[in-house]
């Protein structure tokens, strides 16, 4: 509960704004979710679906189409198709592979086993796909279809490009659209198309959702390594461990590169490609990262993306809901100052 | 080659009959499994959808829009979407857990790594649901979305009734529905659907499709036996090692309790249930089901599907295509023969 006084950040304020439409979604979800023939499907789902996620995602969704005056009931559906693609999406992220385990990493599907992450997730795709059908909306149909492509081969670019040094700043987007932009950008184009806007107006909140996302990503990786101060802490260190080719370690090795600095590459040889890390090896990279000032540029860029956020909301209607989407978008990158 | 006089079977001559459809479908797929930005996804499904698989269920599609009278486009795509879920639903059949390795079975995806083989799936999941908003057709939407939703169901069904003695004839129907059956039933709807046909005939290939598949999966389950005359080759077996519920065992543990057999049901609740299974134990499974005649009455059943399929097809327009698939309705339980 909050007292009154206390300052909501806007994620929270979407959620008070968006209270009965969420509350919508969320009853959607539970019934959807429901299989007559295989209980087991909910149990799986629950731990995900109820356990009190942000809902940014559906939460998008319903402040556009809301911003656009809409007031039918298909941005719920929307919403739900959204939130379910994203859990489907969870959860075919935990299965995990003989060679991880090898490897001695933590599994991330402790709880189930790999043919029910993968089936469950199965049906989670198929219901959110009949729900998005049920909108009668091609429109909406189209983008959600191509979003479920864009992720799927982000998916399967990151597999490839992760532990190699030869992964460019392109692919690292096209990664990081596929695991976030893409789903941000489509939650955020439905709802003004759902709305019947102007096509300017979907066109400016899809932009607002790709930056916004691409945005979030690479807070979230720069955070990995304890963000521009590189403060690091008991949540850091984990991408430099599964050798995770993101922005700040690229930057550092074209830095390498472009210096013709032949030992720092072959540190980053052996750390990521090879996987023969050692003691004292992350502060290496840090002070690596410090030296050629990537930290800082890939805060530089995280904020640039929020900036393009900002500017994509200025041809949506005006408002309380544009302005917190507004405050959004500077939200998800003040968590690196 | 066939040279001439040779006999074609059924899907031989339906191969033969849509051979410049077929033509086009397999272009379209191959069109779309390419990815710009993740070259490893046509390597792990090439050997999938390249491997010359009789393409059953896009024929299904094709020869019910054709025998309709359907002269348009869209028939390639749904048929393309057909098999693209087909192939989606192999990939993550191939996904393999830790106990089942323990158990010491082999492994399905021998070739790929786990991740690789959900996030292919997931890929062709979403190409094949693009492929399909591409026709605008929201009904063939619908058939679609609701065959996925069944499928992946039925598959969660089939993991957690597994080694079940509990798991009751209705349950293993609709196991086999989702996994064969669902997708049969929807390949041969949308034909109609798209051709435009009326109701009565898009409801009669549904029927025809449903029965096919389940007479189809029976077969399949019973093949496993060594059929009704419990011939062990080869190919046999592997179901009652891997302790699925199927038709045959089903009713055998049902005659078994019917007499009070205490000692058989300690047979199938060791073998089945607990997985102890020595030197012998499949040759006494089959002398119970003999015993019972289980395997006469699942041939039975079978037939009776592969009437069933053959009566709905009374309600569709006459003429070569219907013969054929008259035809493939005897074949599917001809190999019981």
């Amino acid at each position: 509960m909050n007292t009154p006084g206390t300052i909501l950040n806007p994620v929270e304020r979407l959620q008070v704004a968006l209270a009965d439409d969420m509350t919508a979604v969320n009853a959607l979800i539970r019934e959807r979710m429901a299989s007559e023939h295989a209980p087991r499907i909910p149990e799986v789902t629950a731990h995900l679906v109820e356990a009190g996620g942000k809902r940014l995602r559906p939460l998008l969704t319903l402040a556009a189409a809301r911003l656009c005056g809409y007031e039918g009931v298909d941005h719920v559906k929307l919403a739900a198709t959204v939130e379910f693609i994203h859990t489907a999406t969870l959860l075919h992220d935990d299965v995990v592979d003989e060679s991880d385990r090898r490897r001695g990493r933590p599994t991330a599907n402790l709880l189930w086993d790999n043919k029910s992450s993968v089936l469950v997730g199965d049906y989670l795709f198929a219901r959110s796909f009949q729900l998005m059908v049920e909108t009668g909306s091609l429109r909406a149909l189209h983008i959600l279809s191509d979003a479920a492509a864009v992720i799927a081969e982000g998916e399967v670019l990151q597999l490839a490009s992760a532990e190699s040094l030869a992964t460019t700043e392109p692919v690292y987007l096209q990664v990081i659209r596929g695991k976030t932009a893409a789903l941000f950008a489509a939650a955020s184009e439905v709802g003004p198309v759902i709305a019947g806007a102007d096509d300017a107006v979907a066109a400016a909140m899809r932009a607002y959702g790709d930056a916004l996302g691409i945005s979030f990503q690479i807070a979230d990786d720069l955070l990995d390594y304890g963000g521009a101060s590189a403060a690091l802490g008991k949540n850091t260190g984990d991408d430099f461990r599964e050798r995770k080719m993101t922005m700040p370690v690229i930057r550092a090795i074209a830095a390498a590169d472009a210096n013709a600095a032949a030992e720092e590459r072959a540190f980053w040889v052996r750390v990521i490609e090879k996987g023969d890390q050692r003691e004292g090896d992350l502060d290496t990279a840090l002070d690596l990262m410090r030296r050629h000032g990537t930290l800082e540029s890939t805060r530089a860029t995280a904020y640039d993306y929020a900036a393009r956020a900002r500017a994509a909301l200025e041809a949506v209607p005006a408002g309380r809901l544009r302005d917190i989407l507004n405050d959004l978008a500077d939200f998800v990158v003040a968590r690196l100052s």
